[in-house]
């Protein structure tokens, strides 16, 4: 087993994308870097486009990250504002294939449910359960950043974790309800 | 003025994305090269990206337009499909970006308007407008193909007539009667 995984986290968007790096070891994760680009609505859409897919591809050449994990867009109310998302994370997804670099989707239940152990948590209940787990001071501002880093640590608690095996060493009590209940819907599954 | 103009019209799509590329000099297009890119459902979309992606920063390297035109996206019924357009879109505007390749966004009204002299134009209307203007014996396909040869040709014709001056000479009636009518509601727009 290695010992440890390095993932890389993208909460994508136009105006704010946070991006999030954390290396897993043994369902520890490590805060490695966190950052979230910003572009300004008054330039052209292509202009901020480059910009922000500069400042994602350029965090991924410099942490050279085992995988890497991005929220998957619903729809939501804004049209304009999925839009953006949407074009944001086909350059992710294209940087990664181009790396050769595994690129997962995650919806955001998957990841608040895996940090926090609550589908429906909160940006504040995520941000203080990353700060947790991260054993950091204060939660990353602003919530991009701190929701850059839950979806890398959820990938890397996910993909690492397939049985929940290594879980019950060093989980919190909300993680390892996450875990039980993820290899009891995996079981339930294989028994249908 | 310059001889002629070169215009790249991109119409995205996942499953199928239309390139063309067109010359324009003194409103009379000119066809230069047309294809349509696939990408496989069956495949990982960081794939399916990636080779698109590819195909079209292909054609604009080997073509080197003077500008780019890619369809706006709007909602549609199926979401699926309206997020591979915009992702592919901001592929699309990025490498754009990144060439310093003016980039333009075109409706799919205007587009159809600017080459049928009606923006409710179907298909068979717009392929068929297409291979007159382009003098070729039959209408490219599939639609994809057409398409973007009409984003081409409209944004080739939009830029370089802004007052259109240039549209008496050898304009079809539908395009002179769009011409007037853009510029009727252009000089309407600057009085107000």
């Amino acid at each position: 087993m290695a010992a440890s995984v390095r993932v890389l986290g993208v909460d994508p968007g136009l105006t704010r994308c946070g991006v999030g790096v954390v290396d897993i070891a043994h369902r520890t994760p490590s805060l490695v870097h966190v950052e979230v680009l910003r572009s300004d609505a008054g330039e052209p859409i292509e202009q901020r486009l480059l910009r922000i897919a500069r400042g994602v591809e350029a965090a991924i050449d410099a942490h050279r990250p085992d995988a890497i994990a991005l929220e998957r867009v619903f729809a939501q109310a804004n049209l304009r504002s999925v839009m953006g998302v949407a074009q944001i994370s086909g350059i992710v997804l294209r940087a990664a294939a181009e790396r050769q670099i595994p690129i997962a989707l995650l919806t955001p239940t998957e990841v608040k449910a895996s940090v926090t152990g609550y589908g429906a948590a909160d940006k504040r209940q995520v941000g203080e359960m990353v700060r947790r787990l991260l054993r950091l001071e204060a939660a990353p501002k602003p919530a991009d950043a701190a929701d850059a880093l839950a979806i890398a640590i959820a990938e890397g608690w996910r993909a690492r974790v397939p049985g929940g095996g290594a879980a019950a060493v060093t989980a919190t009590p909300a993680q390892r309800a996450w875990a039980a209940a993820e290899a009891a819907a995996k079981s339930g599954r294989l028994r249908r």
